[in-house]
Formats: C-alpha cells, structure tokens, sequence
C-alpha cells in the first residue's frame, strides 16, 4: 500500500491551496508536536529562538541555491499573499523611484504593466486604485487573440508590440496566468519567451515577476535582472498564509525618507526595508507554513532540484497537452491556448458540451483525480500540474482522458 | 501515560507563538493528510470548497458565540498580524472619518492613543508615520510610574488624567501588553478597568482595541461599543499567521471613495471593505492556521467557553502571583507592575541577582518549564499563561518556584 492510499488521499489537480507531497506532510504531522525534538510543536514554537531562526536561514539558502540567487538580491518571506504584493511592489518601487527623481510630478511617473491575463490586469488595477503615478498598459493580449476579448495568448515578440516607457517606476509581468493558462515560455528563442530584448535601457532594470503559479517549477529566465520576484506559498511550495520574496537590494529602500519628495506613506508591514532589516521578523511570521516549506524545498533538493522539476514538469505537461489535443481532434474537447503561450502548470481546455463536461468532472471524481473544473471566471476545465504531482499521477489522469473520449467517441456512434 | 509526554512535549510558557492543545494538535496531524475525509489535506484545500467554507462559518459562529459578538458587528479574518492591523485600523478609520467629515483638514483630525506599554507604543507610532491626522496621546502611561520611565501601570481613572479628544477619527488601545506585563482590568469597578465612562460622548464610538494577546481568555467588556477589535491567532486561539477582525458595520467603508476627500488610497488587502464584500477570501487565506484556530475554539467550547475559561485563568495567574509576591517579599524576586495592573496573560517580574536568574531560568528547563525569560526589551522574567497552559502545568511552575525560593533561602543563609 503507498503511503497516499494508508491516508485515504486523493489526487489534487486544484489551482492553489495545491497538492504537497505526502512524505514531506507525513513529516509534518511529527512536527506539529514535536519540532526537531525540542518538546515544542512548530506552531507553538517562539519565531526568535535559535532553532527557528537556523531554520529560516536554511530555507533561504535552500531557495538562493536552487533558484542561483546572486547576492545582489535578499530573499524574504511575508504574509498577505501576491494580492499584498500587488500593493507593495508599487508603493515600494514608487518610493525609490521619488529618491532617485527628487523632483518628479506624479503624472510624469509610469507604472509599465504588461497584461496577458487575469493576473496582471489585476496587478495594474490595484496601481492604478493606490495612484502617484501612473498605468501604462504596455501591451494588453487580448488585442492579439482571434476575437480580441481573450486572454489566450502570449503578444508577438515585437517593439511594435511592447510599449515600454522610457523610464518607468516599475515594469510588471505575470509569468504564468493561472487562470487563463497562458505561460511566458522559457526557451530564449521562442516566440512567447519574455521580451526581455526590448525592454528600455537600464542598469538596474525596475523589472518585477509575479512567480506565483510557477515559482520553483524550474529556474527563472534572467532571474538576475530583475528587481522583485514574488509568490505566494501555496501552488509549488507550501501551505498558503507564506509568501517569498527575491528582491535586489537597490530595490529596499527608506520609504520614510521618501515621502517627502511625494511618495505616499508605505504601511510598515509592506515595506521591504522592514522586513530586511529584520531578517523577515520584524513581526511574528507564520511558522507553520515557513516550516513545510523548508520541509519541501528540502525534498525537492533530495530528488534533484531544478533540473530534476523541470524534466518532470515538461514531461507531465508534454503527457496532458498531447490527450488535451488528441480530444481537440476529435471534437470532445477544445484548446484555449494560443500553440506555444501555454502554461506548464495550469493546462486550461474546454469540453463545450455542458453534458459532456458533468460527465468529465463527476467520473474523475468518482476516479479519485480532483478539482479539475476551471476558474469560475473562465469555466471549462484546468489541470494544475504543480510540483507535488506526480508523473504516475499525471499518467492516470491521462489514462483517464484516454478512456474518456473513446466512450464519448462511442456514444456519439451509436 | 498522558498524551503530552507520549510526543515528548514540554510545558511551553513563551509569549507567542504560544502552546497549543496537545489533543487539538494530534487532530491537525491527521487533518494535515486528509481533512474531514475529503482525501485532501487541509493545506492543499481550496479555500472555495463547499468543505473550507462551511469551515470558516462555524469559524465564525464559535467567535461569536463565545464572545456573544452583536450582529452590528462583522468577524472577518486576514494575514499580517497585529502589526498589519496598526496600519489598517489607521487607514480604515481615517477614511471613514473623511467620509462622515469631508471638509476636514488633515491638521485637525485627530487619532487618540492610550499608550501604556510597548505595543500600544508602536500602534501609535506607525498612525504617525502614516500621517493623515495627527496624533494625540491620550495618557503616556510612565508619567504615572515611580521614575517616570516604566510602563508598569494602568493610570489613574481620572477625567484630567485621560486626555481624549472631542471627535477623533479613532481611539486606540492595547487591552493587554503583552511585553511590559500590564492589562486593563475586566472587573468594571476596579480602578484599573478602561475608563468607558471618560470617553468622548458619540453613539458609534471608535474605539479600537488590541487583543492580541487576551482575546477569548475571557469576556471582553463592553465589546458592543468597539469600533474594531482585532487579535493575532497565535497567543490563545491557533497558529501564527492568521488576524481575526471584529469590525462594527459602520467602520466597513468605501476607502476608494473617501480618497476624493483627502483620504490615502488603502491598500487592497488592508481594507475592511474588501475582506467584508468576500467573506474574508478576497485572496487566499492562511487555511492551516484557520483550521487549527477552528479545532482551539471547538476544544474551547466543549470545556465550557468563556466562563470556564475566565474562572481557569483566574487560577492560574492568582497561583503564579502568589508565589512571585512570596519570593519578592523574600527579596529573591522582584515585582515590576503595580498592584491591579498585573496582566493575567503575562506574569512580568524580575530577578535581579542575575546569577540566581540564570539558575532559575536552567534549572526550570531541565525541569521541562521552557521560554520563561522576559522581553528582550525588558529582561527579567515572564510567564504566559494563555488558555493552552493547563493548571496541572501552572502548578508545576508554581512548584518550581516554591522550591527554588526554598533552595535561594538556604544558599543565603550558608
Ligand atoms: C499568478 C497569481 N498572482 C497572484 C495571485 C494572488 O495570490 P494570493 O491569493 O496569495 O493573494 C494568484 C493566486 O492564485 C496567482 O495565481
Ligand atoms: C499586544 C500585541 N499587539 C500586537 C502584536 C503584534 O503582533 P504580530 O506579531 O502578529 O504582528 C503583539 C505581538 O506579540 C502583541 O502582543
């Protein structure tokens, strides 16, 4: 018997909270008792004593070592999700850009955001609600798909395209769209690999990652160049209620200092400077989910890191895309995704017959493989293939696919 | 056996981060494999499952029921901590006053803080740093100290000594500080109660209280007329990473449309608006620590809620008390908050032999009596007694303290 069969689990194809592996949550359940024999449990467990902190220090050597984190950037970890960090990245990137343009007029300021989904419309909106400076929407990928009104696609790679400022505040991207299933590709040469070729010229380029649905999944493309990467916790690597930043260090900056040269007031939690200059405990941080994230991380490093994920990853993608097309062929299923712009963990199709689609989600609930409608923005189905999914799991739902549009193939020759 | 020692598990008597039940962590261990049968940890569950909401409402009704919470008033839950709620009730309440007052000049908007330890200290400190009106100190409580510098009491309840505003946008204070070791007392006639009666006259006051570190260890006096209470998990109720909110309706505002009258633009996850619109899962919430919180709250409500919690807790900080004021009269130990201003949360005192405190504070460890230093602001001794620590534990310590009073006695006497 596996271990997930002795506990009854399930196969969790959900978005976020997502799947952990077994092991490193068999672990945990140790430790909420007993935290590495201390006679504490790890949620009870002071965040300032000396086996905590050792604890935190390895977590962030173990992201630093398998993201190859230069120490130009300080790794720190916060609450409030990538939602906090829709406001933070702003009110942090504003107030260094008033330090190094003492004299700017907010309407002069440009906040560059590139928005090819649910995510990063998001991200701009909240700039655009906290003000001092203001939106530029550098491309917007629903002008790129057939009927203009999709979030299906990657935009062509080209400056025509891209409509960066000169010198903008900040430049946000969402590297993986959750939700719409549309993915900035890794491979340098690929069409829909970011266009970090036509960004404008800077040393210290403003450029900031929403990671939150691919942090972790394999390395991160020019992840020296850029100013923040943040992501929440729970899709690749632990419970949610965590969220992990990677900010350079010319990134942290006095934001009291820089209100009065116009910057508004940034709330002390959200500031980056107080969570360095408090090695990420400037208030009690949340334990738990720090702790089966060093729990994770440390599996992940055990089975290979980086290059271990990222050939796992291609292959459960590569095994799902190809029954997703097969069932496109036959008519039973239907793309979403522009060919070459789709997400390595969240594979997002439709099954147009509503019948049919009750049919698909309610027999793979009945096969133990869960949560794999879509969105409720966006409806069809989502297959969210993060870490924790194994190659086995994957192939069973694929086998699942299989023998779902053989019957449907069936049933519509009778 | 008992189930404490089958899991090696010390007596935890830190400040927060703080003990949990044993039999409410043995039943995470399994929920964290598979919660409620759903073959999905609760980790990995979709905060949107029909299971996870219909947890979060019996969330809410236990709060409510124990704490007999008006339907007035709303219990909403968020990330950040108590520090993030220094911040939020600033900005909320600033708002809702430009609301009510839309004419009115930054300059004469006034934020009232009671300051009487460290934490309504930094509460008051960040209202300033987030300007938007100014800040009145109601009382500096160590005006009322023998040397003029300690936070070691509740001042006199005395109109010339409470300095309220007539109308401010919000009236703060700490109900229990947990580092200096002071709480308000809960018996009204007690000259150490909040001074309800000194308040400004208003139907809907805003008066907002932090029970960080005394909520749900007892009744809360006179919670109908709070604006805001808000409380960290971590101390009585869970694990850390999870805030809990009760907001009366009316401090629910629109923050977007105040900024027109002079308002800052609150950030997204910090408004109460946004948490109260989508019954705290605007964005993912700390499910772990929600979860576990739940299991407290039941174990809370099976042993007789808050009377017996009052009673329990009553025993153990008159316990505790007992034998510190033995030792101080002794001269081994030393009392450092005036009489009726003791929290019961947090028994501060000192040893000032440090000698003799180092063997108090080894000693007690090797007797499994674990994280009794004080502060490190503050040093000396502290015992929390939160709703985890069993009297069977309370009296171990007292014990302790009995027999190393005696051994002091003897070594003096040599
Ligand atoms: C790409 C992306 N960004 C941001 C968020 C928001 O994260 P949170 O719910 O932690 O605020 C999500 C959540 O799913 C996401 O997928
Ligand atoms: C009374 C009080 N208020 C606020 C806080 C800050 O809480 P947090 O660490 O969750 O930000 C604490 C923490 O101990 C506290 O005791």
């Amino acid at each position: 018997m596996s271990s997930e069969s002795a506990h009854g689990r399930q196969v969790n194809f959900g978005p976020g909270p997502a799947a952990l592996p077994t092991s490193v949550l068999e672990e945990a359940s140790k430790g909420i008792l007993n935290f590495q024999g201390t006679g504490i449990g790890i949620s009870e467990i002071s965040h300032r004593s000396k086996e905590f902190v050792a604890y935190l220090e390895n977590l962030k050597s173990l992201i630093r070592e398998q993201l190859d984190v230069p120490e130009s950037h300080a790794i720190m970890f916060t609450q409030g999700g990538g939602s906090a960090q829709f406001s933070a990245v702003a009110m942090n990137m504003l107030s260094r850009y008033r330090l190094l343009h003492p004299n700017a007029k907010a309407e002069d300021i440009k906040m560059d955001y590139v928005v090819t989904g649910r995510w990063s419309e998001k991200a701009a909106e909240e700039a655009r609600r906290l003000g001092g400076g203001s939106v530029n929407v550098v491309v917007d990928s629903r002008k790129y798909s057939a009927t203009g009104k999709l979030f299906d696609n990657i935009p062509p790679h080209e400056k025509s395209v891209y409509n960066f400022s000169p010198d903008p505040a900040l430049i946000c991207y969402c590297e993986n769209e959750t939700v719409d299933g549309v993915e900035f590709s890794h491979e340098p040469t690929s069409p829909a690999a970011f266009p970090f070729d036509l960004l404008p010229d800077a040393k210290l380029l403003p450029l900031v990652a929403d990671y939150s649905s691919s942090f972790m999944c394999r390395t991160i493309p020019r992840l020296a160049d850029h100013a923040i990467i943040f992501a929440g916790a729970q899709k690749n690597v632990g419970p949610a209620g965590l969220t992990i930043l990677i900010v350079r260090k010319d990134c942290i900056v006095d934001v009291d200092a820089a209100v009065k040269f116009g910057a508004s007031p940034v709330p002390l939690t959200l500031s980056y400077k107080t969570l360095f200059d408090t090695n990420s405990l400037y208030n009690t941080p949340p334990v738990f989910s720090m702790y089966v994230t060093g729990l994770v991380l440390e599996h992940l490093k055990a089975l290979g890191g980086m290059p271990y994920f990222e050939e796992l990853n291609r292959k459960k993608f590569t095994a799902v895309y190809e029954v997703v097309k097969k069932g496109a062929q036959q008519g039973t299923f239907q793309l979403k995704v522009k060919e070459g712009s789709e997400s390595w963990m969240n594979v997002v199709f439709d099954i147009p017959d509503e019948a049919a689609k009750k049919r698909f989600l309610d027999d793979a609930k009945k096969n133990g493989l869960l949560n794999l409608a879509g969105h409720r923005l966006v409806g069809g189905i989502r297959v969210s293939l993060y870490n924790a999914i194994t190659l086995e799991q994957t192939l069973q739902l694929v086998d699942y696919c299989n023998k779902f549009l053989e019957d449907e193939l069936k049933s519509k020759a009778q």
